[in-house]
């Protein structure tokens, strides 16, 4: 008997592997012959095609949005909490499409996949893919599923560069972008951060310079550091204070270098969970992807330039206490988009989660954003509602 | 023939290594026999050693504070834009004294020394020092030149630690306490950096359990990425932003992992060249005496109870743009000294040089820092003034 699972969940899910073997030529100048993409999708495509929603991932995130793999499963998709049966992406009324990027690491092609040329994986030798080369790749994507414009394309942090990207090189094929805690380019602080994690990786002795596939090792101590690292960026101080403050684990202080505050032991815990899960190539890959993603830098840095082109509405949403995106990165995106002329939502959330906040349901992020998913909805004139819930409507 | 210094340079320096034989117990509960601390002095003592000026040093600080050790020297010592004759800490006044702390690795003792009981470097058996013990062997010091009270005890960062504890600890032996750009205790974030610096070195593999003295070899990439990820908490982001932006090293990317933005190019070079110059048990110990720092703890966490019993008066500074110690954290000490009922001077500077601004000659920093210096002039009446500059002054 199949677990019971809540009302406003897509339930179990499966994901979908495609295959497409139409070149695709990337921006740094090499070409992919043939690619694997590793998505899911939730609710029903209605028959225009234009009720789908792209939900595009951030630096170590996949495919695996909403929804469980499996009856043992403790944790659902990673943004459950938005995507659901009458959720702020609601699968009664939009087809959702999410997909694990190219050079992931959980089932798309990526370092760890087989290189046709060599038979081996391509570790090291997979092509930097950037912001760029992910939108090219959805397009095919959308092109699969016959979507010729998305009702909205959704993203978070990184995922909120793809977003805006669409809506920079395919204005005609989406009517909302949704940027959520993002930024138009990373300052040198953020690169900074990015680097220091990709020292701590390709360093570690067991990196073997990307070839560590065959060696039967991975580098675990650099993701690891870079682990450790990314989740302290993630958080705010205050909202670190709160939730550790300076507590000890035991009562003494053992004056030796165990762990001796929880936020040492959190962050170790985290740091080597990730190590085991994660791929160190892609992580590399995905960090690359951050550090040179500009869409200003050919518009002759000018921002408002870029999206001069674009015909979608914008829906962007910063969080008070987010010092990876600030606030403030946020806000250029609105000025630029409000200096071209464009019709932009603006939100600042207050919340002391920090850049995280993006992923957890804040009662007041999550009422705005329903309320412009309810404008995304109005402007589906042919969407059908389906009160399907459960897993049953999720095959695709 | 002596290379000409700056007028208001203390020119050429000694340092001078003092042994002292009295065992010294140490908060973690065990003992030191005896010890060696090498430091600097500047200017001289005057007859009833009223004038004496002790500084004290942040993390990677030491005994050269100011002035030059040879003729070839390119830089002078770390703080040499504060001291020297007619600086901020006038030399032609005071008599300076300053050390490299116990743990250190610039000539006292420390992880690298030889340990009497075993014949062999004592690496990771050194005992955790806490800012409470650095006081205690700074006091011997005071005793060793006949300095019953100091005119002033100043520091930076961790220093300003080591001058508050001072004034709790021993409240007759100083009568200026200068913390500048310092905290009451590190915050969740701050012992999280800490945590990821430790686990970068101590994995490391040449680290060898802290034995490396023996294999011949440094933990370089720990002792790397720490440098690299503390640098980045003592530059602002709009510093660092300002500083580096998002040049590019040449006019192309090459998507590759070479260092491509200029703050790549300048954290590696900075990491590398602190990896072979700073000791990692060193760099364990004090970031773990940082952590430790909680002068409230044995004050039911109460700030102000623990400075009920200070008698001397304060000057705490702090700069806008610090995000290792913001103002607010200087705020909390002012608040506490204020609620006791003290005498504090305090000043928040504008700087956008994040912390590191406590080691640059910001003019306004440097007006109210001097302008301090001369009420604590005020309170030295038995002061000389010598108006003899250069180096022939420095012997000790």
């Amino acid at each position: 008997m199949s677990r019971e699972y809540p009302q406003d969940s897509v339930g179990l899910v499966q994901p979908q592997v495609l295959h497409f073997d139409q070149p695709l030529e990337l921006v740094c100048g090499q070409t992919l012959n043939s690619y694997t993409l590793i998505i899911e999708t939730y609710g029903t495509l209605n028959k225009d095609g234009s009720n789908a929603v792209l939900i595009c991932h951030a630096l170590s995130g996949n495919h695996h949005v909403a929804g469980y793999h499996s009856d043992d499963d403790k944790k659902p998709g990673w943004w459950d909490s938005a995507v659901g049966p009458g959720k702020a992406i609601d699968t009664n009324k939009f087809f959702v499409v999410c997909l694990n990027n190219l050079g992931g690491c959980h089932g798309s092609t990526g370092p760890a996949s087989i290189n046709p040329e060599t038979d081996k994986p391509y570790g090291p030798d997979f092509p930097i893919v950037t912001v760029r080369d992910w939108v090219n790749s959805q397009v095919r994507l959308a092109d699969h599923f016959g979507i010729q414009q998305w009702a909205a394309i959704v993203g978070g942090s990184l995922g909120g560069m793809q977003a805006l990207q669409w809506s920079i090189d395919f204005p005609e094929r989406l009517r909302h972008c949704l940027v959520i805690a993002s930024a138009p380019k990373l300052s040198a602080q953020n690169i900074a951060f990015n680097e220091v994690a990709r020292q701590a990786i390709s360093r570690d002795i067991e990196f073997h310079d990307g070839h560590y596939y065959g060696e039967n090792t991975v580098p675990r101590t650099g993701l690891m550091l870079a682990r450790m690292l990314g989740h302290i960026t993630y958080l705010s101080a205050d909202g670190m204070g709160e939730k550790f403050g300076r507590e000890l684990r035991s009562d003494n202080i053992s004056f030796d270098f165990t762990p001796q505050f929880e936020v040492e032991s959190y962050l170790r815990y985290q740091g080597k969970r990730f190590s085991t899960a994660f791929d160190a190539n892609t992580y590399l890959l995905m960090t690359k992807a951050l550090d040179y993603y500009d869409p200003a830098a050919e518009y002759d840095n000018s921002l408002s330039s870029a999206v001069a082109q674009t015909q979608c509405k914008f829906f962007v949403a910063s969080f008070t206490t987010d010092w990876r995106f600030s606030p403030e990165r946020s806000r250029e995106i609105v000025d630029a988009l409000v200096d071209a002329g464009k019709q932009v939502s603006y939100a600042e959330i207050d919340a002391h989660h920090g850049h995280d906040a993006f992923l957890i349901p804040i009662p007041r992020y999550m009422e705005v954003f329903s309320a412009y998913m309810k404008q995304v909805e109005a402007d589906t004139p042919a969407i059908e509602s389906h009160d399907t819930v459960g897993g049953t409507d999720n095959a695709c």
